[in-house]
């Protein structure tokens, strides 16, 4: 495991130090192999989601030709932010580590943990409003997927 | 607003039709004109993070040639995921407009309302586990971001 944690960190610093974006990095374990890696490249690449676990979840993604990681590790240099734990849930990895807190991260001027606390209010109250709008419209696309029978859950 | 709105509604439908992912479509706008459109295409396209906000945010952020979309509004079928609100956090967009909800997402067999759910919760009681490992290790690249001289916030 420290390997692999060595490994993340040192993508981090070496692709920070190369103008890629923040220092972040990110490598996926399938068996004791690494099947993705990341590295946050958010501002060389114009990507706001371009997080290194995005990065390394789509690569492990594409390896395996399979929108599920199931029984996948990450190992991350930094606790995720929520786009990127979120992500991890749906990618539906089996087990996180990671080096930095998210208190580290806000410390060293990064919006994690704020937006972490963004999330767990309630919309009415979050910074970026939310109005809704045409629930019923809405809510047709949703029964005709319900009904759909050649559809992929996911 | 409703013209906006209705057509991430029929993006939406559009491309479950056509077997693309679930039924997710999103528009953003910037002063009255859409730069970016995007569907749910997990299951086509085997990538777990590309929801329809997702690629929404990234294609604007393309055509913007910048990763921030500061001032633009995002219109989207159902309230985001957590990943994807997130994402809207990070692209620094302004206001979401959202027909159906989270719970209505639940009701049609969407995992956001649990995801929300557990991001909510301490990190020890969720259900991925997450484990700390070389955090001294980890500190020293986010110092070196800190002193870095020729760094882009983001």
């Amino acid at each position: 495991m420290i390997e692999f944690m060595r490994e993340a960190i040192a993508l981090a610093v070496k692709k920070m130090r190369q103008g890629q974006g923040g220092p972040f990095g990110a490598v996926i374990v399938q068996h004791g192999e690494v099947i993705g890696r990341g590295y946050n490249r958010v501002t060389s690449t114009n990507d706001p989601t371009a997080h290194a676990e995005i990065v390394a979840i789509r690569e492990a993604c594409s390896r395996l030709d399979d929108f599920r990681l199931t029984g996948c590790d990450i190992y991350i240099n930094c606790e995720p932010c929520p786009m990127c734990l979120a992500a991890i849930y749906w990618a539906d990895i089996a087990r996180i580590y990671y080096a930095a807190d998210r208190q580290d991260a806000a410390d060293h001027g990064f919006a994690d943990a704020e937006i972490y606390l963004e999330i767990s209010r309630n919309p009415e109250e979050r910074r970026i409003q939310a109005v809704q709008l045409l629930r019923a419209e809405a809510l047709a696309a949703f029964r005709e997927w319900q009904m759909k029978t050649d559809k992929i859950d996911y």
